[in-house]
């Protein structure tokens, strides 16, 4: 239904990059022009977290090892961190944080419910793409907004480690222990993209019409896209 | 095996409690005779605490509010604070802690299935009630561990908070809400505790024969039976 994000390689635009043009930015739209007001911003980048590490857990019942659980348990524990640096800022604005969330909760729950996995390592890639994707993407959000200094707490919140070469790690035990698994998960990786970069572009501060300039657009989840297939990569999967 | 007979400090005749005994200590028997050998013991706690934090996740995507969820994902925090604790112990031994933990993963985790309930307060209460008497459980028999220091070092893990008061706050919440859930939740209450009581029997030194002299455990589990009552009484609950 949703074709709004072309993942096609090569762009008719000439002011379009293709995928693999990494950090080149001529012409580039800057994801800080689209960042919204804070609370909009923390409220979703918090809830996100918590989808995360909600997410990782779901993964700890179907672990192969106490090892494993252990290291699923820690990342899972890293992105908690994450949600409760968040939230600090949106106490720090007198803010309810659970009522700003409640208004992204269904949506986020959704897509978390949409994207976990039948298995383990299905499970556990659910969670290193889309946490991958997220982070990045509100990182880069986080610097368009308007207060600096809260734009500068919430980089080093996303700055602090994450558990993803804790995931990359199990996931890439998983895939030698089994032939056919590489190429399902790498099926699966891509199923998850749509739906992680629709959370993304929701958390845009885009035109009352909801129908912005799709061609700005682009560019911004190009890179996303970009970093998420080194990320693929890292796991020896194609993107 | 576990020399049993040899620690036990007295001998116990008459030795039978009512269960409204409460705390008196006539003819008891104590709990540190009958705690097993140091690696056996952290194993054991370690993976309870982290089947706690498993628990505590599992009810997360059936939380009626964002600030719920949070709330429980802080209690899950404090039980990974726990096993983390206990696994460090381990690692001074110098211990595999996840080969240690294996041995008792299945049990354990078929315990962890067992409690798991069916909706969020159900599975609140089975935390609370599981992680109640385990707690007390491993902390009471961590002062028969034969080395001192670790004996310390452990009751410091138990003495800090645990999310107790948390769960505590949500299953209250759930209660007031819903008048027909105090029956249904006293009646899911006194399901768990067998199953817990019989997880907590595995954990202690027994005779090799696997026969203990069940009356000389009855007042262990008299005690921590009466500790159980005493936190389902804060729920407003009848044990």
């Amino acid at each position: 239904m949703v074709n709004w994000f072309g993942r096609r390689r090569r762009v008719v635009v000439p002011r379009l990059r293709s995928r693999g043009e990494g950090a080149a930015n001529v012409n580039r739209v800057d994801l800080a022009e689209l960042t919204p007001d804070v609370l909009r911003f923390l409220a979703q980048a918090a809830y996100v977290q918590l989808a995360v590490f909600e997410s990782l857990t779901a993964a700890l019942s179907l672990a192969p090892a106490a090892s494993s659980k252990e290291s699923i348990a820690r990342a899972a524990e890293l992105s908690l961190g994450k949600h409760r640096g968040i939230v600090a800022e949106l106490g720090r604005l007198r803010a309810d944080a659970g009522r700003e969330m409640e208004r992204y909760a269904g949506r986020i729950d959704g897509f978390r419910a949409a994207t976990t996995g039948a298995d383990w390592s299905e499970r556990l890639v659910g969670a290193y793409v889309t946490a991958g994707i997220l982070d990045d993407f509100f990182r880069r959000l986080a610097t368009g907004l308007s207060d600096d200094e809260v734009a500068a707490r919430i980089e080093a919140v996303y700055a602090a480690p994450s558990g993803s070469e804790l995931l990359q790690a199990e996931i890439m035990v998983a895939i030698e222990a089994d032939d056919g698994l590489a190429s399902r998960l790498a099926m699966w990786g891509r199923r998850l993209v749509g739906d992680t970069l629709l959370i993304a572009r929701s958390a845009l501060a885009l035109p009352p019409s909801g129908h912005p300039d799709e061609a700005r657009l682009e560019p911004v989840f190009t890179e996303l896209i970009a970093a998420h297939t080194r990320r693929m990569d890292a796991l020896g999967l194609t993107a």
